[in-house]
């Protein structure tokens, strides 16, 4: 499997690892948004100096790096989902269904262009 | 189940709604990173305001907000993970037996220091 | 003086900086764009445990944190506006006119509601 | 001028907007972080999908977005940097004295690697 997150099993153990630490004073959702931010932030910077080309093509070193940057945003997001009482499959469906009607094939096809 | 995102299937079907639009030739690593900045700062403009309070009980219309801003979130790292070629679970699963072995009960019991 | 930030002279220096290594090349809107959002993102790591209350007292170590990452931002604000060829003074006089107009002390007093 | 901003000036008259709208608890250093973060957010949006080459000549319309939220990162950067009580020519002349040592041009020119 191309993608084998499980975002229900990563949901419980993010509620464990974060209860055992005594972390849910630290976790509120305001506080939990920031550091989503700032790993966004850590991600950006894998990429900011690389051409479109090169950020298709990322090299042993800079291919880890966006690996772990992609794990903490994963991290943060469903833990941030859950502690908001979010069910992240049902606002995807929800935003997924909105973007077809948005963004037809007829309408977007080669247009980037926001509606 | 309080989290029944897919992302094998959302991966999927993200490959698809790109490739009926011509999308791909948007859809740089670099450009996608710099998407999911944009939806992260969108999700930080929820909460900015907010007390710590307030943003662990948010109500109707902003929690519809937060819920709309953490599924284009998702949409994006998914995204971005399959135009990379990297396993989000494979990630996540490194990054937290990092995590385990930085952050100990012992060590990180009620603090938040970065270690 | 509280604010002795001179964004022509720094313009002018970092201009200068770019120039002696040759960096023009990496300095495209895109990437100045990106390298503000990594900066950021580091800037909010420095907040995103902290209660608000704490992080209007910051101790030494943190302030010092705070303002380096200020630094980064500013820098790669006024690099980004110059190669934009944009005047930051007239952005935003524009803007804060707007914001008055927006934001009139009736309707806001009290208020962070966007308008 | 290319740069007219007066981030004295500024920081002064946000101040009183601030004071006359009753804001002051709202602008914790905590949540100017964050507005902070999603006017960047905003920022890196007008770019997402641009080429390299189109980010460097935007037309009238992405100019004018650029420049709206180039004026709204300034002005949450001038507003923390304010009630932090730092200054930012005093944090910039000290980030540009460590990167001059860090980055000379015998070790940088042409590259962009972080050091």
């Amino acid at each position: 499997m191309t993608q084998s997150l499980d975002p229900e099993e990563l949901a419980s153990y993010l509620r464990r690892f974060a209860a055992d630490r005594n972390w849910e004073q630290f976790h509120t959702p305001k506080n939990l948004a920031m550091a989503l931010a700032g790993e966004v932030g850590e991600l950006v910077e894998v990429f900011q100096w690389l051409t479109p080309e090169q950020s298709a093509t990322l090299d042993g070193e800079a291919k880890q790096n966006a690996s772990d940057e992609l794990a903490d945003v994963a991290i943060y997001l469903i833990r941030l989902a859950d502690v908001l009482g979010i069910d992240l499959g049902e606002a995807v469906s929800g935003k997924m269904a909105a973007n077809e009607r948005r963004y037809t094939v007829e309408a977007s096809r080669d247009s980037a262009e926001k509606r």
